[in-house]
């Protein structure tokens, strides 16, 4: 990978590790678990995605255990959490902007380290992305003994899926520029958010006749 | 591996992607997921034993996130669920026998990957067909906050069992033929409908005169 | 690996997955699983932790999963849970012990083979060793459908990374001694019972004065 876009990397990296940080330990702190335990789910939360994504694409041990860049910022994701929680939680509309942005640094770098790995198929790729992206909040939620957002939020893998497929087609085609990376993760950010102003939902299964 | 067998493995894959994908489908439907909710669970279910598998086995990426059909075939027993469920959840009986047929689908698939992958120790293969059998069901569970059916089933962990032991076994002597490995999925496919049909449960803990 | 080291870590893997299968058999016991639920989750307390190790260091297929004598000492333990759990039961400080037992031998067993693998950073190591540690737990207690106890319990993790970055160390200065790794373990286990008798816990998050 050119080192530009190592370097893109590590930063939508450490911007999705830090935020999902805050989301697991914000979880923890509202279930009451001590410091052990909010540092713990802060940190399943924030490097759990990209651990997915590198045991995916054989990449180990993963980024997510050996970088103390990355392991630094997931700790103090949790401990800004564990001290500082009722300041977060009065920003609760602030958290769920960051969430968003942490889906959107995730599925960009995941979709670009997988597109850029040897013998990783263009098909792989795009799902690793959208891995990369939800799987640290799966892992928080499974940890937690919650039913995992992805599975009952406003539109959250969609935004994910569409912005890995972007990365992966720009890749692919050989045009990929460091702006493009950036853009893609702000096309993710925004369909995001727009989902949750306007409260977007798939549609459910229609009632059936059967079940009364 | 012989191309027949490449065949053989492709098939039985499809058919235990597509009857996953079907029952994780079910599962969210009931949970009143949204579509996006349906399809997630659709492909975990489908595709988490296939991953578990090619993980273990250093067969990365895995081809339950490479291979456009498997994708494909997973996508569609969502689909399938999410918009003919009033149909599908009338013919419950008939979801138990193609749950039967996924199991048996991938006790097979999993053992002969995992047995004809070099390194990989006859009693190493044994598990990895077990584990592909049982693990997008237990994925499934996990996600939807459900205890695994494996845990609490009638005999449904013995049946994917015996018929990794029969196809590793076979792979060990040189005497597998295609033929073999549909008997040994239709063994599988047998004792577990015949433990569904009898109700056959393994024994139960003694009750312990200390908890009263 | 000096062939002392690895007789040195079998003998802790094995009572690390011994005593394991002892609390996952337990575990499943008192929510009345069948024979093969016990066994079920027997296996994957003890064994889930060293297959993620493996897994994130590369070592495919874990051994786990290849190793008959571990394999044996899981199911060992299974049965034992099965057909002697009042026994069992009664002596439940013991299996307190035991358990503090199965964190410091995996402890010690995960960061020295991580440490030890080519390729492996010293912070991967002790991250590794840790996710040994509590890793077949927090499979066993989502399996169950409970809390991971590593995320509620009293100093559960910190025992367990104390004894990874001791080990860790002593590899990196070259001067680890076959009777360092069991006083490693003995560390861990000693501070973890100390935790256990003085009902020593983290602090919890202050309550905010944001939710009445």
């Amino acid at each position: 990978m050119p080192t530009d876009f190592a370097s893109a990397q590590l930063a939508l990296d450490l911007v999705g590790v830090f935020v999902f940080a805050l989301s697991g330990g914000l979880v923890a702190v509202k279930k009451r678990f001590d410091l052990f335990g909010v540092l713990v789910l802060a940190c399943a939360a924030a490097l759990g995605g990209g651990i997915m994504r590198d045991v995916l694409i054989g990449v180990v041990p993963p980024v997510g255990i050996s970088d103390w860049r990355l392991l630094s910022a997931a700790a103090l994701g949790g401990l800004a959490t564990f001290f500082l929680h009722p300041a977060i939680e009065r920003i609760g509309r602030f958290v769920k902007v960051l969430d968003a942005g942490g889906l959107a640094a995730f599925a960009v770098s995941g979709s670009l380290k997988a597109a850029t790995t040897l013998g990783v198929a263009p098909i792989a790729a795009v799902l690793v992305g959208l891995i990369t992206a939800v799987g640290g909040g799966v892992i928080r939620d499974l940890l937690a003994g919650q039913v995992p957002e992805v599975l009952r939020r406003e539109l959250y893998a969609l935004p994910a899926l569409l912005g890995s497929v972007v990365v992966v087609v720009l890749v692919e085609q050989g045009v990929l520029r460091m702006w493009m990376l950036w853009a893609a993760a702000g096309l993710v950010f925004a369909v995001r958010l727009i989902a949750v102003r306007l409260d977007l939902n798939a549609p459910t299964p229609l009632r059936s006749g059967t079940r009364t």
